[in-house]
């Protein structure tokens, strides 16, 4: 059986800009790769949605669905969303119990989602709480008691937010995509009301790419930043 | 060619309690293994010795520097001492010279040393301050211009120190040392007049391993823990 | 049409110790100053109050109501209250979007709210967070989509809370209030009952003023601490 | 009157590995001890209960209760119960207002209760909060205005999470436990299930006995460490 | 033999401000205390004294001596000075060991000095420094072997810098010197000069003396603000 | 007379990449700009160069300082060099003392200087601290007594290091340099051999400048970073 790689985000963007590169990584390497996607955005980041006249919810919410579905399948993902609402962000007992539920099913070697803090957006912490929460009590053998699956809470990877310094973010891994860069990118434009973060965080990509190649003494082109949670096992240092 | 590792430590006792199944681990596998000791710990860490009468500094020294490597050689590294003086450890511009010279010979795959601070024992930060300069000095090709070495700046660990919470230390790596444990026992028993902390370390080995199978999912037996300087560029997250 | 700035506290004393200068200050230039008072500070901050035989919770309201509208007055601001109770202070989604709309409403050019963190008095850090979440929020296009309004999130100051080291606050802000002292301290006068807080925070004004002339190395006697939290963006260095 | 000495924890384990000491050894004092166990860790800390056949929720909280009553008896404590379920643990107004009334009643010295960080459980946290919300509130005279009881909100101090660096957990106080250690080994035992848990603790009442006599200069054996969050009024330094 | 204490500062206005209640404290209880001070703060700390004509190094040296002699006097306490210079204030190994003798010969039960940090003034934390090494060197056998004195290395307690925030100071000790004050402000008076930061000092002294009274539940009127650095062992917790 | 500007940095490139915006915009604007750059970068700084064969310390030294000299050109700036050598910087107090006489003579507006940390290069924390001290020694009016300056310690700021979370750096300024970028880039273009540096300051700068524009909420295309390290005084808050 495959290998299974979990990602949490609040809003579709998310996943794109700050963890593409690790999806369709090890989506190319034979992962499966799941992305739990909180809200749609709909509300507080889709203004370029709300400037056109007549806009709608509902319209909003399946808009930007579509674009989150091709980004996705792009990056070699499947996709569930759990129209949690955003600004703010809302989770409910439901969702709590899917997220546990997925967390078995899934029984993930990582999981991706936010930092802790984010003083521009509420949401991004509200979904690494709702993470982190689930990733713990999938571990109580009490909730929904079962013989069925085996589970063991995984390292949690924080991906890197707009304005790392203002939320406390310190990297200590540089995860190599270069040889995905492309797939990336290309996820980045199912997304085309936000042209303008394409060459942002392709900046970041090249930036974080040289910072990766100073730290390990090999070039590399793109990369992400990554924030590890827990203490890593370790049966060798290098 | 073997791979190495460098352990600069401020006193002799340092590299067995917090790095004996670090060090020991690697030699088995065949890596080169090498201790650079700043000092004999001959004022501050010999308060048994000064206990006896008639005790010279020469005398302490000599004794230290048998146990030392005794202790090395049960681990089975190559010790190299500079006799910097403990309490207080002051470094000089040759032995600088030596270790930026040591950090090119060796190209280490990792380099170990103290936490950054140490509220209870000056040494400790010192020799961390003096590793770290040598580790980054000797990236400088203006040193001593070359073209017969390699080097890239290696990776920075920092072992547990005594008191780790009022150093400021929080370990990100535990290494599974079980499979050495017994040689880093014998180590210990090169020290006799530090008996009592026998039990301490091996009661932090046990803990700190039964806390890296919390955290791996995986049961190991005894743990060494390390905070890891620098970011880690990984190929793929777990 | 003026500059509005709006303060959001969790007790009405909390906009006349904390913040009482900067809303004079402003508001003797002109602003529109706006205090929206979460509470009527009815059950922990009016201990006074309740040593009184047949103090009822209505009573109590009412009196703290009245004084922290002549506080405002004295200042020049506008005062608007959710009577969202104290001890624990507990907002609804209702006050969420009243907040909202105000944020809206005024565009202020600034926020002064409570510190991040207080282990003294948790209303304070949920006024924090409350004020937060609706800055944010009113960003967001598709809450109550309009085109009647114009709003940019405006940079948020902490003012100081009664014990600044244990709130883990951090003053990088000192506003020379030497010219409304006196309004100020007019208005620490509708607060009779917490007289020997007038000492206090006089005190506190003066300190913060010989601070504010360390740092400037300009005089000024009277000043009022606060924590910025956001970048300032700026033209010029000074 | 004797003295009383308030402990909230999560979960029945929690005040016997991280707080037994301080129980027993006030209550060996004469002073009356009073735990409250927020759950009885049914779901989240009863893995060996949930392993057999035929378990049920009604049963673990059975059995879990009765360990628990158990070993508050061996410690010479009360125990009072509430039930709030556990992964997650979840809190109502109604165990608020208990809680508020017992600061009331019992007017404690001191309180106990979970570090204010732990990513491995957020139950502790949460008990924390819970804990400092009522000791706060009940200084509210508005809250059930009376004049029957006399409260002055004691120091906290919180006790010694599973992995301390990672709750960032910094202790400033170790207690001297050695003389009730048998006691405190002996309500380990009323916890068969976890057993593998009594060796561990064990080591860590040892090794923080020897960092206390490190930083006394006074030998002892057994220590228990806590982290006092509030400044400590003193009429003499040492 | 009555007990000891040893206060370590830059400069003589600080044993003044910052420690001159807890000097005149312990010195009524019959307490030898000892202040080692550093340099006359000839340079920097003497502005006054460089604006009359004519002023030379010596005769600036001199008038500080004498004002720090009276202060010293005024709170019981011997004086000690090292003339190691100010701004910047450099001390040299024969200090270094005229300090290790000193905390030898008064095995004091604590020591005050400076805070870790301080970017007003490189001074202060220069002679934290320099307190620190000593204290612990006193405790290495092998420095100047000896059977005739008795040491242990005492608690540090850290006294309240001009900006505590910008310090990172974080007082965990408040200490009671209400029934000192009018001794501690007489010591005022001795410095002349400096009659601007009287007043600042007192309202530092009574904010210090309100807080102190809201963490215990005890009035008092003055106090004075101490970061302790080392865990306490204690024997109870209240 | 016109306001001044200073810029302490440990090698050539720095004053470029981090402060070359800074510079050239207040230079644009009349200010007297200088800088005050304390090595030529000769050792570790400028691997390209003892790459080819037959270099010399004092060829490279030549060249560096070329380049710097005309990249301070471009930008409108003073320069002047200290020869204090590179990996590692080591400074003499004769150059304190011109950097003193420095503070004095041109009384600036400010001083921009390297992070207060960064690991992967001690000279840059090196420089920092010459530049705090100089800064505050330039106050001791009993340093060099004389009455023909006027001096007030300026504001610190401090620009962007390499890898800004791994240096502790947490910007609270972002300038707007967009009216400058060209001659910024044109002095990039003065250190050819550090050619790959040229994209990534520019994607800095960039970003930095779309941070600046959400934190404002007004467009700009290119920033630089600071973090201001003392409070600032204000008449106003915005």
């Amino acid at each position: 059986m495959s290998k299974a790689g979990l990602v949490i985000t609040a809003h579709p963007g998310d996943f794109v800009w700050r963890a593409g590169g690790a999806i369709a990584l090890h989506a190319k390497r034979g992962w499966r790769m799941k992305i739990l996607c909180l809200s749609y955005g709909e509300r507080g980041e889709s203004q370029f949605a709300w400037k056109k006249e007549g806009a709608t919810l509902e319209a909003v919410k399946a808009d930007r669905k579509r674009e989150a579905e091709a980004a996705a399948a792009v990056l070699g993902a499947e996709i569930e969303f759990m129209d949690a609402g955003d600004y703010p962000l809302v989770t409910t007992d439901a969702m709590m119990d899917r997220a546990i539920d997925l967390f078995r099913e899934l029984n993930p070697a990582f999981v991706l989602t936010h930092s802790l803090n984010d003083p521009y957006n509420q949401d991004h912490p509200e979904a690494t709480r709702f993470a982190q929460h689930a990733r713990v009590i999938a571990q109580a053998m009490g909730h929904k008691p079962s013989s069925t699956y085996s589970y063991s809470a995984p390292p949690v990877f924080l991906f890197e937010p707009h304005q790392p310094e203002m939320c406390g973010f310190v990297p200590n891994v540089i995860l190599n995509i270069t040889e995905v860069w492309e797939t990336k990118f290309k996820a980045f434009q199912c997304l085309p009301a936000q042209k303008h973060l394409w060459a942002y965080y392709e900046r970041v990509a090249l930036n974080r790419g040289m910072q990766g190649g100073r730290n390990s003494g090999k070039a590399m082109v793109h990369g992400e930043a990554y924030q590890r949670l827990f203490p890593m096992v370790l049966e060798e240092l290098a």
